[in-house]
């Protein structure tokens, strides 16, 4: 059976990445991998499908055993990504979506280097501060030091496979269902073994 | 305005490349290239449609104003893509499809390097020598000739970008729709400056 494929979304905060991947779950069969968190539940948020929120102790025991693909700490709270049930979706061939910071997506390129990197841009910056503040639960220090970040992150699309601007919201999330798609027609070095083999086995000699 | 992309579909004869190309231009707005040939129409082949048949004389004079992108001869006969149709449906932003053997592809490739490859390949070889018999025009020497040159091209899967298996035409053609799509969403160093512009245009300082 083909294993399934690791896809990482990243891009600035207030891009629309959290409602892409929501569509993306409900459009196809993609597992959304679930991140750990010390930062405090926002309104809404609901333990084990937003996050699992834990304590400062229990995460630090996590990375003792070298339990995540990526963490990070970031504005004084710990992210991270559980490795096993990653993998348990992939070796059952089911692909895997990450919705991740830069940071975690380059940790995730030097732990599974076959990973797709994926970067959802919003249609401009005041669209990105508009969005921000329509979320209401942040401050406009929070707000402005966000801003900050997001002017550093989009440089780092370089890093990335794909990028897509989140202008309409059902085109982003075709945009990345073809990306998806394509993955799996894209020749790798399994691929060529198996169609050395295929030809093989439909009688082609072996040069 | 986004320039148009080249891509390049290549595989064994038989494995329903023309097939695939039809429905490609029935169901997207992509642009199939017609080539150039010295060989004679077959039946049901339409003239500046199929290809354009032309006389030896006439592609040689061709080749020599450098009016192919690629050409190739080809049991006696040549075929070739001329130029200025596919850098004109570029330049208007339309992506174009040629359907060309592995050699001409690789003369693309040095050519446009931007190029996507993919190659197409029949459910397995047994399929293959079934549907040339459909074709009902060649003899078994052709046929034969054509299934050792099958196992050959097969082992050139490694320089192309995706491979599709033709099982079901409509899900081939379907693969083929998201990586045209996916492509477009690929980061380029064209996108890498657009982006680093369009950073700045949002206030984004150039650090």
């Amino acid at each position: 059976m083909e294993k399934g494929k690791l896809f990482v979304i990243s891009g600035p905060s207030g891009a629309g990445k959290g409602t892409i991947c929501n569509e993306l779950i409900k459009q196809s069969n993609v597992a959304l991998s679930v991140s750990m968190t010390t930062r405090p539940p926002r309104r809404g948020e609901i333990e084990g499908q937003s996050y699992y929120f834990v304590t400062e102790e229990r995460f630090v025991e996590e990375i003792g055993r070298d339990g995540f693909l990526e963490h990070a700490s970031i504005f004084g709270n710990y992210y991270g990504t559980p490795k096993q049930a990653v993998y348990e979706y992939l070796e059952k061939g089911r692909d895997v979506i990450l919705e991740i910071d830069v940071q975690g997506a380059m940790q995730v390129r030097r732990s599974c280097p076959d990973a797709i990197f994926i970067f959802v841009l919003p249609p401009d910056l005041d669209e990105l501060a508009f969005r921000m503040t329509g979320r209401g639960t942040e401050s406009p220090e929070q707000m402005s030091r966000r801003l900050e970040q997001a002017c550093v992150e989009i440089a780092r699309v370089v890093d990335y496979n794909y990028f897509i601007v989140n202008d309409k919201l059902q085109d982003a999330v075709e945009s990345i269902l073809a990306i998806i798609r394509a993955e799996h027609s894209r020749v790798t070095d399994t691929i060529v073994s198996r169609i050395a083999a295929y030809g093989m086995a439909s009688g082609c000699s072996e040069n």
